[in-house]
């Protein structure tokens, strides 16, 4: 199915259902496959990484200073997700968004948790397409959530970090994890907007040497995956704001400072996403006005070739004629005076059309 | 009468007439049809459905925890609504507006009561129209009085959950029923996005197969659609808006975070509408440019043909001239060598046209 | 004088007058023609209606409840504005507004009185053409001033209905009498929509038939009047909305929620013109394609027959040369056989374009 | 120069330079032209008018209710401007943008006094393009200081109501003539903006009878000057807004109210550029339609013509052959039946076409 | 490697890295070259400038007074930042930003120091392209740290008004100092405004005489140039606000007065690039309708001819025919008059096409 519908189309099944029942719309996978929970414990000296069965499997948490990360990949088990709803007292509403994978992205604080859901990119160059993934975050008192919608690595870096005794973001808490996720997640977008030039680079330079309907196909197709791009990018500047401006005891004051870099880098994004808005507009109208060009060209060499023998081709035809009395016929000099007239006209016609620079 | 005028048509016919008189300017139905009173009341155990035949007959209400939900079918019935005004004190300006069924949806706080107005969406797959009905939900203590267009089964999902013992619906109080309404109504607007969406996709994959100037009416109609959705969708935001911020007792504070998924609903629904926007506006931007294109290769054949052509033309033409004295006819090599030369022209010509990349 | 200039062409004749001077804009009517003056004074059970001929035979007013409404017709009369001016006490800056009738919507709070200025629309079939009118409200304590262009009997059903005894009108006050004039003013606009909307019907329903440069014509002629429509609309929500955030006493609360209404519409005016003017885009962009594909059928016929008959024409000259020694000339198959190459060359073409789908 | 460097030209010759430091950025004039002051001091009874030559000249003001109008024309004297600057208590960075004629309209309270900047438009009827000239105001406690950029007129009908005993002008103080010399400036907008109104209508009326290339040019350079209309007359709301929201001692709040007017004013100026602009939008968009239009009609005129005679033109190449074996060529029947079908073939095109409605 | 990419390039790099991690993401230079470190100490009376080999030479640094800048060419020397990190207790996130040199244009206040981050452009007029470079100031109490990209001499002009004693600049703090920094980098943006008007004028007189592909390619061009403009000043508008905004004691009443006239001169930029933004839509719009306009001339020069003579060659072509039985071929008025049938055709054509106005 295409991405126009991707997004959309499974919503409709809802319709009638009690609020909060937790029914997953994303792209089905096989039955089998079970949702894979791995569970990181961690503080400045101690680490365990382990994978466990089910939610109930993850009580009790340790108590502070050590650090919980829990991350579930596979949301569309919707009985996994039943199971941390229960375990950890997560809000109804709140599973609902984070298994509906067409959430907007969106920033809630319900009682003493954090509710981030937030989408993550990635660029298939095979088939030019921008993959989408909804990462969902919830933060709670020394413990973070993530969900995830397919098993991957991309958070895998932030892994080897904890890992390595003596980084940073050992010795911090859970808000820190939790930032540091944020800020990998944004700055993924910038890989994607790289492409992106790239594309636009390759588009504009292929402008010049030729002008198969081909870039139409693709300019059109970087504008839908821009139109895209910017629908789950612009909400993300307003949870990191809210986040930013929250006045909860979950985040501490240092943490805050980090987020208004990750919040500059959203706009950055969004800025550069609308600079290539404006390129891409350029680069098509440039397109438009090539292809006008080329029908003037085109049209030009039509209208020289014909007007200059049009009027030779009548003057041939008027001497292929088969009336009885025509003095010129029996003239000698008729043949190389028409000669002579044809190139006259012919002549007058190249000096007419260079005059107007049309060759 | 088409859609343009469906909405505005009748609206002058009230031109000096006091404000709050009550005068239906939906389409007109068959004179006997009489609107449907429906009564349900219930608590978390009792439960009662009937028809009634009269606002009157509805009184006295059940005292609290018992909840009323009166539904009527058929705004067109200026007498009954003008019963239901005075049994249960409606404002008169609030009934002028659920009898104007091309009302915008808005949101009012009168007296105890609020009253709120809405769109409706259907979907006609035949016509591939847009089917709005305007639904007014007025919401007093312990009591909700909706008004619909017409008798449809649109809510019958609420209906089952109400007639079931035991479901969440049934525990709450009128509020929380409201604020079902409206989830299902906006939840309704995706299926309206869905269509859209299937649409546009049609279209987009019809782009490159063939141009019929079916094409250009598709896409026209479907802007159409959109510009009429986004009318009416476009102010449920603020309806929604307003509700939420409100401190009336008639919503409790649990019902207010349930809204908040509401909220962020009619944004998603907006951003998609947005989103569809910038992608038929792109989708027309590559038809014009395939339109052009095409265009161009038409040229391209026509002058192609026309300047090989016309100077063959015009030398066989020559040697059809009857001129006593022109000695290539008469010299055996004429013939031979006219062919040479006209293959020589029209060699160039092709070699001309390759380098320039035409064909 | 068209219309562009009719809002604007005589402002410049003020320039470096005194502010306050008051001096008539509008357009000029015969010397004769003075201003028509009728007074209405009622309460909930007296009421009288007589014409005067000057300002200063209206004073004393009667003392409340009796409230006296005004009606100037022909505010080019700039003698008597001058007399209302000396009688009432109007503010010099608000009498100059009045006069001027290219005046900006507006409402202003002097003293103890308010001043309203709004446009009121009708619609001339005829010519297709909306007539703007300035309709100027003073409202003061009892009292309720109306200044008109021209003498008209659009506000004839509020007489009527202050004639009747027993209506709500009667017995409210000035502010109320006030309220009924806007209300009737703005349900007005409606009609000029109403008619707007049926010409977009036309032209949309006539762009499939026939594509006449008259089609262009009506587009631009309705997306003017839009214009200007809008320039004057716009105000008027601003006016409403400063009326209703008012805590003069010249209002009553009652009134003020009658003013909501009043506010809604304009909102739905300027809704509607939005959509109409979307529609319109949609409808010129509709227009524009059809033209660029009715030019690519046109070049198609042009080409196919063209490069059909254009290799044939030559071969037939080919065989229309003098040449001496041609043998296929003296071939009884010559002719027969040129035939054949002729329908398998034209045959070719087709089967080409066929395949192209050009016809 | 042209107009788009004229405003920017000379600012990069500043870089470097100290701010404050005066440096005359406008046209520059032959250097033997001096500023010319000019001084008014005036009060209900008392008048006077004369001229000097330096600003040392002008001191001791005379106490109030004597109020002082000093007139510059020609700032483009630096050092005229620097006298002032001392003699005064100017501020460095206010002379530095007096001087500096490309300055954006502003206003400044700085100490006690105020400091207005605006544009001042003239229109040149035989170039068509409108005149910029930056006029400044210095406001201070029983003074107005106004610098020109040229000796000129303009304001010469206030002087001529200042020179008459008696006028409210006479009694009012400072504040009252600097509002007066505003409202003077506005209300030239409105000359410029009828210019420009005279010219759209006459490209309206133009596009129907003749479409020279001259119209393009002619939109285009409206279209410029109302770019740098909008440029200048956007800030002037600004301007007249903090003015209005000052509380300085030095407008007296019956100024205020009068300011309110030229507030309108502004806007009123503002939206008529933007009816203006949308106008000259619908004006393009017509021409290119039109323009389109007439290509369509070009091309059906050399279709219809081609399609017609180059099967006939076939047709008589045909019976031009010289095959010996040509039956039709003997038959005395050949050649007006030869004729009949070429009538026949020609007739069906021309059916062809009517049907296509093509001409 | 083009523009597009030059600042997006490589930020993929540091997906993953710990926040804060110091990496140059520029254009790298050859290895050997190091970050060049001048000093200027100064105060009214004394005056020193050396250049350091590392940031530890700089400490300790004189007390007040004195005001100490230091400037370092070169922010691709990763361990001459770190050093300056350490020395001066840099932020770790606004090292980051330093050394980013695609950093949006931001201003923060850290502790007791105020970080501003800025492009600075320059044109290279042989390429016709702005060039940037990111200028970061560190502003701390008595201390002014500057970070550039590349060794230049844009501040030239400053340090030779530091070296004159007894200027202003001399007798102030460092935030006057930065001030004047970030007045000449805001007045540097005038030049490249110039040097586009300069182009825009160029394209404007070159749309008339001549329209080569180029005109297209240039317009591009410097819609390119004007985004990334664009881009880049917009953020500085924000910046400046918010110095003036801030209540920190690093800046002196008497500087924020002064920031006040930086502020209006990005707003001033920002108006000519909106302007030029305008102009440049219309320019394209004018080359559009004159590339029409003269697909219009060049169809008509066709049509015209091929009208005129088609019928001609027809004419001829039937007394071309071979027929034994055509009277007209054996009348001797057979050749004069079918001469005077041409003729007539050809006129009539030719007073058709005048009256159509076609010629």
């Amino acid at each position: 199915m295409s991405r126009v519908l991707k997004h959309t189309a499974k919503r409709s099944e809802k319709i009638g259902l009690p609020p909060g029942t937790p029914v997953y719309l994303g792209r089905k996978k096989g039955e089998t496959t079970r949702a894979c929970i791995t569970v990181m414990e961690y503080d400045g000296e101690l680490f365990s990484e382990r994978e466990v069965a089910s939610a109930a499997d993850l009580l009790p948490l340790k108590p502070a200073p050590t650090v919980t990360w829990i991350n579930v990949d596979g949301v569309h088990d919707e009985g996994v997700l039943a199971e941390f709803g229960e375990t950890f007292h997560l809000h109804p509403l709140m599973l609902e968004d984070i298994l509906n994978t067409d959430q907007r992205p969106k920033c809630e604080f319900v009682e003493n948790m954090i509710y981030v859901i937030l989408k993550m990119f990635d660029f298939d160059a095979a088939r030019e397409e921008i993959i989408t993934e909804q990462v969902s975050l919830v933060l709670g008192p020394n413990l973070l959530i993530t969900f995830q919608e397919e098993v991957g690595d991309e958070l895998e870096a932030i892994r080897v970090r904890l890992r390595n005794n003596g980084t940073r973001l050992r010795k911090e808490g859970a808000d820190y994890l939790a930032y540091t996720l944020l800020d990998v997640i944004v700055d993924r977008y910038f890989l994607v907007l790289e492409k992106m030039g790239e594309s636009l680079e390759e588009i504009e330079l292929g402008l010049a040497s030729q002008t198969s309907s081909n870039t139409l196909g693709r300019i059109h197709h970087i504008k839908r995956e821009m139109i895209f791009l910017r629908k789950y990018v612009w909400p993300v500047r307003e949870v990191v704001g809210s986040l930013q401006r929250s006045d909860t005891e979950l985040l501490q004051p240092r943490t805050i400072t980090y987020l208004r870099d990750v919040y500059d880098h959203t706009i950055q994004v969004m800025d550069t996403l609308e600079t290539y808005r404006d390129l891409l507009g350029g680069i098509q109208d440039l397109y438009l006005s090539i292809l006008s060009n080329r029908m003037n060209e085109i049209m030009k060499v039509l209208t020289v070739i014909s007007t200059i023998f049009i009027p030779l081709t009548f003057i041939v035809g008027v001497y292929g004629m088969n009336f009885k009395y025509m003095p010129e016929l029996d003239s000698p000099w008729g043949y190389p005076l028409t000669w002579l007239v044809m190139i006259a006209v012919a002549g007058s016609m190249v000096v007419y059309f260079r005059r107007k620079n049309w060759f």
